[in-house]
């Protein structure tokens, strides 16, 4: 093997090592610490973060990327393909000044605290100037790199390459009427049952439901944990040990499993990824939509079904008998896919959760392209929530203080969890069409041969081709909202009788 | 302050911050991590590792230690007291070579390999050639030094720092024989009964009652948490993050308590470090003797004494009536003292316990310095166990075997677990001196004036003084074996009435 990709390789694989380390504290930051942890760790993470970042953009790396694009130009091959991304990331974090990163970090510390502050006193005015700041450091961001069609573009660039704002405007928009036309016909007819959801769940029962689902799903417990934490997520130390979060909520009992499905839905794309391109800019999922459209599949397309329930209820009926009485399967089924327009992000059904995210999306670009100004989020953002959702925000804490994302400047990758879903119908269409038999499986119980599919076509790949691309390869189109549309509508055709 | 200074500090600061992202990767992996993660975990601890050595031992430290000696001339100062022991650390880094480093990394992965099997299948011969080659790197190591009075210095300088061997043997040699004949009065007095302490314990019970003991002890929860292990230790991620592990065993289930004193006792001398120290060499304990002190004194002094039990053998007892029915707390506090010859070096007693570490370090010496071959080991090992203990390994596996250390090739530290053990003593009679009333707190369970003349004379020093001189400074004497033979004397006097 060339002498200079094995360079690259060790340089790439020490980054990724101090990455995944990173991970590691991350990870027990949210998990273990005790309190008195939290200023040390602080400084830890920071300092392996700046190691990496110095030993990455190191001219040397530079200088072996233009010499190995002559060596490997070809991007199907997996080393052409692995100097491609080192290179386009590479470019990148040159662009970017260090003294910019240290002064976006302090930003995103004091915006978090204010934050923190201004949603606990409901007071907008607390968190403005630190999203002005933010703002304005995102502006200072863009301008690193070449003009694009949009600003926004190059936000969007760094979680979905190759995928410009206005593409996504136009799936967005195309998917938007009709969204918004089936919430209507869901409030015109009559609600489901679903307060027998509300009651009360033993936890410890609750949270071995949700892995014995998962270890079904193919979760591989030698290779991943599931720990509590104040926030369900996924987190990749090495393609062998991928571990989960989740959490239980005494007025949410049973959101503890759809959290573990989402959760572990991720885990199995980094469980199923290439060994040999572990320590590599390859390794891991190619973007987050794509990887939530993993998630979002075994939460929804799966976990939601009702063939899903077929199996599984009769055995949740038997450890929570009282709380279930009297509640067959398919009345459970509808309950746990009630729609309900609500406040909350986080909290939304699937029918209305992708409008929480295009007001998010026209915000953040209003923001970026100087059309929307920092001081008129309280209502702007209460006009769209009456336009798209029809109810009004009875406070900011409630409205525009809800996310954590923009508190420390976060700013271009909402978009990807509506572009999740989308992508996860498109395949789930795909997919139906070569496991003829897949909703006979689920009703069983089995799902080895989805998880082999999912593995074989998306998680083996990791990084090599860009999003657009792997869903074109698998679907032969771009990423479009038909199939979701599609979906949703026999869905709640289903549950409402539409 | 020297802008040299803060660049040096900021370079130490870096390395600290490294070498505690690598505790807490070694925590999880002792702790959490999922077998799956054990290839991955190895490699990002040595590119951690690697790059800490890297950062420290850069020129840059070199000279700016040189300027700042100048400056800081003092080592009674803060600031002097650093540049000292940084430029000792430095001095020692600089003389070992990445490549021997490495050699030493791989020697040690076979090692500890070689040596997991051979005690598995208890055959001396699988081990003994790695064993060799450790012996042959050792040798190696010692050379990159000075010549030291004796090769042995050079190995035991790491962990004691200026404590030469030949002190080591003076205290071992004058305490020998008095260990030896106290414990042959021992071996012909009347047995204590101690049946009662091999009853089942619930382990939740069991566990919940030493974090009960150490919470009075002054451990703070908010700043260290206790988790389940292989193996119990301490391990430091800051000053206001030091955990430390435990273990449950059935066949010993009362022994979980005095783990946790003990780590404890390590856990509350970083704890009561200096904020000021944090991310410079100044940072945790001055010795590994110094910090086995602290360990073994709230073990053994303060966990292993009658006016202990007295306050917590009511509690005791009202949460295992059964297992102590008919047991007071006399019997209760000769049974955890009783004394019995072992095989095994970590489950000995307070009057066995030295013995075994003395027939290590005669080893260690005579494979330094050429007077034992590793082929002789087993015999060796069994005719000391004979003489000193007066049993005799029924196998290797309970006999040379038995302890990991020399399976990754550590040699000169063994000393230092009974040098502990002296200093603590020694430490014992001074501050007995000085709080008048410290039995009858015990007797109250009040721990709060003990754990502070700790912090104030010893933990909140660090590394500022090495390990002779805080000795001296504290008692006025150098380590010395006599307080610690009048403290066994007293104690098994009263246990087994000599």
């Amino acid at each position: 093997m060339s002498e200079k990709l094995n360079r690259l390789k060790e340089i790439l694989g020490e980054v990724s090592d101090l990455n995944r380390a990173s991970s590691v504290l991350g990870w027990d930051q949210q998990v273990n610490m005790p309190p008195g942890g939290a200023e040390a760790r602080g400084l830890q993470l920071a300092t392996l973060g700046k190691i990496a970042q110095e030993k990455f953009t190191a001219d040397e790396v530079g200088i072996l990327i233009e010499d190995l694009k002559k060596e490997f130009p070809d991007p199907q091959t997996d080393e052409g393909a692995m100097i491609r991304v080192t290179a386009r990331t590479y470019d990148k974090a040159k662009r970017v000044p260090p003294e910019f990163v240290a002064e976006q970090a302090v930003a995103a510390t004091k915006g978090v605290e204010a934050w923190v502050e201004a949603k606990q006193k409901s007071d907008f005015s607390i968190f403005r100037p630190h999203l002005e700041k933010h703002v304005e450091l995102v502006k200072k961001y863009v301008s690193f790199f070449p003009p694009a069609a949009h600003p926004y573009d190059v936000l969007l660039d760094d979680f979905e390459p190759g995928l410009p704002t206005a593409d996504v405007l136009e799936i967005f928009g195309s998917l938007r009427p009709k969204q918004v036309a089936l919430i209507k016909a869901i409030s015109e007819a009559k609600q489901v049952k679903s307060r027998f959801l509300n009651k009360s769940f033993n936890e410890k029962k609750v949270w071995n439901f949700s892995e014995n689902i998962i270890t079904k799903f193919g979760y591989d417990f030698k290779r991943g944990r599931q720990d509590k934490a104040p926030h369900p997520f996924e987190t990749t130390f090495s393609m062998n040990d991928v571990r989960i979060t989740n959490r239980f909520e005494k007025n949410a009992p049973l959101a503890t499993l759809f959290s573990a499905m989402h959760e572990c839905g991720h885990a199995l794309y980094e469980l199923g990824g290439n060994p040999a391109y572990e320590r590599t800019p390859l390794a891991g999922g190619t973007s987050l939509a794509v990887h939530e459209s993993q998630s979002r599949m075994w939460e929804n397309l799966v976990g939601r079904s009702l063939p899903f329930w077929e199996h599984f209820y009769p055995q949740l009926k038997k450890t929570f008998p009282s709380q279930l009485e009297g509640v067959n399967v398919k009345t459970f089924y509808k309950a746990v896919n009630r729609v309900e327009p609500s406040l909350i992000r986080v909290n939304a059904d699937e029918a209305t959760y992708n409008l929480h995210i295009m007001l998010r999306l026209e915000i953040e670009i209003g923001m970026v392209d100087g059309s929307i100004q920092v001081r008129d989020l309280p209502g702007i953002w209460n006009a769209k929530m009456r336009d798209y959702l029809g109810i009004t925000p009875p406070n900011d804490a409630q409205g525009v203080l809800q996310d954590i994302h923009w508190s420390y400047g976060a700013v271009g990758y909402f978009s990807t969890y509506a572009l999740g879903n989308i992508v996860s119908a498109q395949l789930w269409e795909k997919i139906n069409k070569e496991i003829k038999n897949l909703e006979e499986q689920i009703r069983k119980g089995q799902f080895a041969e989805l998880r082999e599919w999912l593995r074989v076509n998306i998680h083996q790949y990791g990084h090599k081709y860009d999003p657009a691309d792997l869903v074109r390869k698998i679907t032969g189109q771009g990423i479009d909202s038909a199939a979701y549309v599609r979906y949703l509508t026999k869905k709640y055709s289903d549950v409402y009788g539409l």
